[in-house]
């Protein structure tokens, strides 16, 4: 745009106009590399080869018109205003249009078809071995798969593909489908290069390929609600601690504004299939905020019975506090509830009351159970007149398992919250910390944080940074009561899901550190998977996991899940710019860099072994 | 005076009165100790028995005047100033008395003579060893030692002792001396506990006993005067790393307002021993913040050159990045200075300038030399007419070395400020920065903080804490740049004073965590040093020193001081009210505390261990 203007403008000479805005782009980028110099240059020149005029008519004539902004069985809400706010018509809307109580629909970026991406992934059943990994790793929830009985297919689509379901935990007749919400895909294609299988007539192909979108989308549309329309997959049959089967589980966030290939989205996704129906989640400032919570839409959802995860978003210094509140404020009302049933006693079916106050919720099963008793339990105290029974009604539903989790990025967790997090770590409480480590504040704007590793260049480490990062996983090891596990999905899944799961079960505070690739480490995140793995191969990201339960236990509660530096760390840093941008600023000191980092890596091997085997 | 006031004054009936004191004193100290709620119902009784009627005289007679609130040699300023304000007259003090500037003369408090103590200290000079352990552990420096040429005491008092100073550092002619300023001792007996001298021939006495005061006032105070005329000894003879030749050197920080038998103002008193003639000080809210700066005088002091530590105050929230300010500020400061010098080469002789950019500052010898040399930079710069000859003029001070120190309690440390000490840990920069470890914020009451141990009685932790304390100084060790020391002055002060001096020297962050007995923990003070040894041995306070400079020297940079747990967690713990008083509480409850504390002291140990092998 701006070539084009001041190629037609006149307010400079044209020539003179070009040169300053590429000497521009020299000075903005140089540093970076000069590929991205030239992609820039390029930008410039065939902006001016493709200027042409067009010429516009003095009356509009056409007959179309704007297509709304949503799409779909749209609520009464989405629709009225929703909408109306997407559209930018929010000054139209009464003030009773809007929640009375600050609750706000949740599960409405479906109702959003953005339609960015140029090309989409498809599937080729043949070549698939079922594994689900691009489902996992799909951060907008676009790729889903299914396992459905063969009859209830019996009125799909023309081109609805499914083959076969593999494995033990599937019947004869049921069948395995990949589908894809093509309007809502952003191209990213890290499904794509995760995808391990291989088309053996044309080995160039995987089991999932990018391929041009608009031939596809009408067809690719009718296949997406249909199937939305097949039912979900039986919980209880399906074993979540195995990557494959906890991909089945239905999801509760999706089609968010995160960037393209983010690396935060799918740990989050993969929380709220695990544990999304009883989630209830302290979000701190960040891109997690932003994504999350993007108003009018929100990407956090609901199954088909209208449970998800209740969600709200506080500040960069107060989010872990923030997420204890939940937490102290469930406990006692689950205190006061047992109190009242307790108080109930010879009103209430004493077999039932006993059942609700004994009951073991350690797995989904027992989650669930207890959910049948406490609707029974609402249905007796609609019959008792008395204004505990009353008070009691309100407070049924605190005697169901509820997960607290607190989410944020590195800036918060690292730096600005962290006085609070240390706090909440403290404190003993149940609750599970989520940190999403991209190693630098991504959301405003590529700032260092004490997450920042060695050598990256970033806003106030201009050079890159000289100090160590921060060892947040080790410090809250040190108070020996803290579950803490670092993962990197691309490094390891079912490692990341052990994690998960394991976090969510201890009966006490919980910290995942995940690492997550960004934008703002400077290459293609199609590759970001990949290069998770490289950072755990070279030794910079140790994953392992620590969990106090063991040592009650007798043994070592310090479980190291990688083997120690195998690569060197040049092979990983040097495929991002963040890191080999430093290069061509001052080899020496990018020298140095690399033996620091590579040094820091052997010694931060040492330290973990040795804590995991004595 | 409340017994007194119901006894005489008619507003209930008497033995009513009495009853009800006597009742709200068990309310008040039951849960802690039998003993307490004695003392105060003999209190109680003795006021009563004691209570006789002070008849008035119409008119006043007496022909006496008010003593001043200060004596010495006053500066004109403490005469017209200070002692104003000590006698509640500030009010007519006009504003242009007051430092325009903030800044507040030091060293105020040798003026305000208290005389609080019944019973002071003496030095029997027959049993004494010369150890100097009474004098390093005197929390309100009023113990001192000095080494004087025979010939120097020529004209000392009567009743002045010395006796010929042991050591291969000192002379055949020279005096070894021990004087107590007895109008500002309190008379807690540390310093008699510590003594390690025995009488022959009354071996119930040490070198050092408590005696009634009165009778050794007015040759006390003879005395005294006399022991501050001495010179103080050549610093460049003393080894400090030498516990009892560290204590001839002058203390800068003496008289404050700490409690009597303070654990934490030894460790201060220690540091200006060292360091005091360079140090500056940030100092966060806290006890040390009251008796530091109790305006309107000042226990920080200076020595006759007129140097001594720059102290100020900041919020519990900010103390860290508050002095971190002070290490960027001198640092900039300093480049500043050595780019003004090098600019003024062929104005400044050469070899001067020289000298002054390449000194070495890494020993005290090192530093004098250097300011000598800015002193005579100052001189040639006041021959050269030019602005940057005038600029440099103030800033050649900033070419000599500054010892940063960043200091508070466990409230600031592990809580409060703890996000912003993180921060300035992770900054790489050189600052210095003593934790003064009560395990409880005593200045405001006695809540618990992270640092409060397992089974302790504090506000919030009413039946006894049932956390672990937080690990702090494993946290900071998890930098790996850092250098750390956790010590205790009761159990080893060798190890303290190593401690304090590398982490000086190291040019890095540096966190010294001290233990400190305090009031709050619930027993006589005057056994504060040995409940110190115990903690160590009995594996609760693992003293260790991590420094990170070994690690660059392929050595293992963790060095583990104590050996481990010797004794039972309860002879340590259940000499002090703290935690003893919820055995009487909840016996069962008391009984798990100590065994989770003997599990913790045992883990600590393994892991600590561990880490100082590999």
């Amino acid at each position: 745009m701006q070539t084009c203007f001041f190629a037609i403008s006149g307010v400079l000479p044209h020539d003179e106009a070009i040169r300053q805005i590429k000497n521009s782009i020299q000075k903005s980028y140089g540093k970076r590399s000069e590929e991205i110099v030239k992609l820039n240059f390029d930008a410039v020149d065939n902006a001016l080869s493709h200027l042409y005029e067009v010429s516009i008519p003095a009356k509009a004539e056409s007959t179309l018109e704007l297509e709304r902004s949503v799409k779909g069985r749209l609520s009464e809400f989405v629709a009225g205003v929703t909408a109306c706010l997407i559209e930018r018509r929010g000054d139209e809307l009464p003030v009773s249009a809007i929640p009375a109580d600050g609750t706000w629909p949740s599960g409405t970026t479906q109702y959003e078809k953005r339609n960015i991406a140029q090309s989409v992934p498809v599937w080729d059943p043949e070549s698939c071995i079922q594994c689900n990994k691009c489902v996992l790793v799909c951060p907008h929830a676009v790729i889903r798969s299914k396992v459905t009985a063969e009859n209830e297919l019996a009125d799909a689509p023309e081109f609805f593909k499914s083959i076969k379901a593999k494995g033990k935990t599937f019947e004869d007749d049921e069948r395995f489908t990949i589908q894809v919400a093509i309007e809502d895909c952003t191209g990213c294609s890290l499904c794509v290069e995760v995808c391990p299988g291989r088309n053996k007539t044309a080995p160039e192909l995987k089991a999932i390929n990018m391929t041009p979108k608009i031939p596809l989308l009408e067809e690719g549309i009718v296949n997406w609600d249909y199937f939305l329309s097949l039912s979900e997959y039986d919980r209880s049959r399906l074993d979540r601690s195995k990557v494959k089967e906890s991909q089945f589980l239905q999801t509760l966030f999706e089609f968010s504004g995160a960037c393209p290939g983010c690396g935060e989205t799918p740990y989050i996704k993969l929380a709220t299939q695990l544990f999304g129906d009883r989630m209830i989640v302290a979000n701190a400032t960040g891109c997690s905020s932003i994504y999350g919570g993007n108003l009018p839409t929100t990407p956090w959802s609901k199954n088909s019975d209208g449970r998800g995860p209740a969600w709200s978003n506080s500040l960069f210094e107060d989010n872990a506090e923030f997420g204890l509140g939940f937490r102290l404020t469930i406990d006692k009302h689950e205190v006061q509830a047992r109190e009242l049933l307790q108080g109930l006693a010879g009103k209430i079916d004493a077999e039932l009351s006993k059942a609700i106050l004994d009951a073991d919720q350690s797995s989904e099963a027992g989650i669930f159970e207890q959910r049948e008793r406490i609707e029974k339990l609402k249905k007796e105290l609609k019959n008792i007149q008395s204004d505990d029974a009353a008070h009691l009604e309100t407070l049924a539903d605190y005697l169901v398992k509820k997960s607290v989790w607190i989410i944020g990025g590195d800036g918060w967790a690292y730096d600005i919250g962290y006085g609070g997090l240390d706090h909440v770590l403290a404190s003993g409480k149940n609750v599970n910390i989520l940190v999403l480590d991209t190693q630098v504040y991504s959301n405003t704007g590529g700032q260092q944080s004490k997450a920042t590793p060695t050598g990256a260049v970033a806003k106030f480490a201009s050079g890159g940074k000289e100090q160590l990062p921060k060892d947040l996983a080790m410090m809250a090891v040190a108070y020996g009561n803290v579950y803490v596990a670092r993962v990197a999905m691309g490094a390891s899944d079912s490692q990341t899901l052990k994690a998960f799961i394991e976090a969510e079960s201890y009966n006490g505070p919980s910290l995942i550190i995940a690492y997550s690739h960004c934008i703002a480490h400077g290459y293609d995140l199609k590759y970001g998977m990949e290069q998770q793995k490289k950072a755990v191969e070279c030794g910079l990201w140790p994953t392992f996991r620590y969990n106090p339960e063991l040592e009650l236990l007798g043994k070592n509660p310090m479980k190291l899940d990688y083997k120690g530096p195998k690569i060197p760390v040049k092979e990983y840093m040097y495929n991002e710019s963040r890191f080999k941008m430093v290069e061509s600023m001052n080899a020496k000191e990018a020298q140095k860099f690399l033996e620091t980092a590579e040094f820091h890596a052997k010694e931060m091997y040492k330290r973990y072994k040795n804590l995991s085997e004595n």
